[in-house]
């Protein structure tokens, strides 16, 4: 009958905040099942982060890969809370090491609420030569006008390091890792799974065409339109009906 | 007793149209999914069109990527009628922007009655890297003398971009779409989706001699013996029972 | 009681005739399944053929293409009987038009008890590119010192053009056929199909180094060691165990 | 109630033993089956030993190759014990010929307990190239600074070409055979299992990269990184999870 009490108040918010928060884990935790079910980062693993909106809170993975654990099976109780300064706040878990891959893009991009770190093959090969990945094909066009590589090859555990990864993606959403891999960054945790496997994609077409011939790169006009308005948001909406599929536990739709 | 009255002539000729059509449905909604299952559009997905004989009436796919649906399981409510001017006639989704690529293709070749848009990957990096598919191999000789590549790499979503398409292709059989993808033609559904992949196939085997060594054509006279009498008929006769079983709802043989 | 009548023995004679080529007729289909299940010749198909010892006839493939169905379900009742000359014996199904590359190879060779024609992607593309598959890697052996190739590209389907496969395979067990496939010939009809692996496989090996550099080939001493002796006997008979498990329908063991 | 009996003692250390070998034998046997299931050794085969710790015993596969048998069904009664100098001490079956490969690198290097040889597709392509396989991506700073070729081609099947694998080995712990296949050693037998995969995944990784220009290796302080203290551990540790699962018996986790 009466407005609620401020201490009722406070528990409603508290409750749809834990509510929202359970709903990340659930979309972080398919979203490695998804990305170790597609090949993105063989058996040296990987990870995937969430901002938690409003906060200076990361949602991450734990570092279950000390357990010799395969990340085809990732669920909520795996992911741990940090802060954008890598203190570990919530979670039975240690967070990974190379959190500050994660933490210094979303530091440096507020547009960034997902980060994924992957080892897939063919993008990291082209960190092994040293090749810029150029936008091709169908999926290319987000990487316009190429890929930079980090020289630097040794883990990103460290705020400092972190900040170089930061500093080359810019206002990109991808980074080739010399002889390690690839950082990927989205607007959301979906965008940011599908960023990942575009960029292999795109990796593997790029390097399926340089045995043939010089790459020619898509034109400026169709990367404009992919990157605007409609197209723009078809991109990634198109695609998750797809990757959604590889989840081995339910195969289940983009959770609302 | 008596002879049907006009109207009855009417009722049982428009059964029959009706039936037919919802044969061509069953059959070009199938094809959409043996393409899905053989790979031959990667999520970036793709789309198969059918004239309706007689009529200037075509079967398409209905844009069901807007809600991220995956084309494994396209079914006959999936596709819908246009005219050959690209007007929606019938059915509940509106049909795909590029169905100008197939329309004008269609416009301009009375003995094409279907044709597919593809996304696949070698044929497409043969468009990236500019270099023409020759005809190679067993699958190669209706591609003679070699594949042209449209240069234009935007959406054909209009008349016009139709047209650059289908003065490309002129009397051939297939396109590619330079980083974008492949157009092919043929006189029937089935035929056009043994196309896609003869063309896929033959791209591949391609790839792999242009590593070896510069690439050998298949002789004359060895094409023009596929391409008439009784191997053009086998050519595509003998490979439908392969593709048939891709269809992941029943493998089902060709529909009569 | 008494010593059966010359009627008796002639009756036992050709029930034992019956029960051995059943026997192989048994071996053959399950052969042809087994090179399809391991993609030796993609939807274009192909054939293997067995001699029957002691006489001038030969079981090979009916032209079952003819009817859309696929190699992975060939039985006793597709094997038809032909002679060396090549006219159709027994059997509902009129015999592959391309007999003449086995039955060639049988007269030239009285040592060849079975010959399978096979379309296998990095063989064929060796032909496109005009390169000699080199002994390399642990199939290799038998290919020695290389594999020649037909330059004529057509089908192998009169006595004059099965001669020009059978001269140039002369004392070896392989011939690639350019823009068509490849013919191997073996001492029966389990070591044909595996020599039609382990060339496909040889071709594997040989493109994947030709990549990395200059293409070294197995030394003649390993060479003779493989092709003398035990470890001739062994190069088949490890085999087989691996490829028998191939077969859709029940994977068992080598036939007695 | 007394001090058991020195016959005792005897008798409770017998049975530690066989339990301590019997154990070694399940592991031994299930890293066979993994390298089957994950294509290190097609068809070809090859074979994986253990030294029983504290003795001049080894456990060694038997030919079963012999029986025509593929190894993706190996068990513990398929592993026999030989001693350093190649004789047949227990078991039914007759060790592998090429023994000497694995013994001479135990005999050689105490720190080994395990040694795997196989015929790993890229890997071996590099012999076939003569070309170094170079420490590259996540895998490859074990193989630093680059993997030998030994240039003889033929069965390690003496003590002397066992040595020169040895020999050439030095303090490594892998060696590329020429047109044969590896040999990798380590200081347990998941830790070979794992070695012999994270070789043909850097022979694979530095392959796709070749294709797009020189290959830059991994720097010396990751190098250094991967193989001190924790980072060693954590680099077999983590892999373990994912390789176990390939064991087509049980996927059970790694014996303790």
């Amino acid at each position: 009958m009466n407005a609620p009490t401020g201490r009722m108040t406070d528990f409603i918010r508290k409750q749809t905040y834990e509510t929202e928060v359970l709903q990340l884990r659930r979309r972080l935790a398919k979203v490695h099942r998804i990305l170790t079910a597609g090949g993105m980062w063989p058996l040296t693993k990987g990870h995937a982060s969430a901002r938690i909106p409003g906060t200076d809170k990361v949602l991450i993975l734990g570092h279950i890969h000390a357990t010799g654990r395969s990340l085809d099976q990732v669920d909520v109780d795996d992911i741990v809370v940090v802060n954008l300064e890598g203190e570990w706040l919530e979670g039975e878990i240690e967070p990974v090491d190379e959190r500050y891959l994660h933490l210094e893009i979303m530091k440096a991009r507020p547009d960034v609420m997902s980060v994924v770190h992957a080892h897939s093959t063919y993008a990291t090969a082209f960190g092994v030569a040293d090749v810029n990945i150029l936008p091709v094909g169908n999926r290319g066009a987000i990487f316009g006008p190429s890929v930079p590589i980090l020289q630097f090859d040794r883990q990103i555990d460290t705020p400092e390091r972190g900040r170089m990864v930061s500093d080359l993606m810019g206002k990109g959403c991808a980074v080739v890792l010399k002889n390690h891999g690839v950082a990927v960054a989205s607007d959301s945790i979906e965008n940011a799974c599908i960023t990942a496997f575009a960029l292999e994609e795109t990796a593997h077409l790029h390097w399926i065409a340089a045995q043939l011939g010089p790459v020619q790169r898509i034109s400026t006009g169709e990367v404009q339109s992919v990157l605007t308005g409609a197209r723009k948001a078809e991109f990634f909406a198109h695609a998750w009906g797809h990757y959604a599929k590889l989840d081995p536990w339910d195969g289940m739709n983009r959770p609302v």
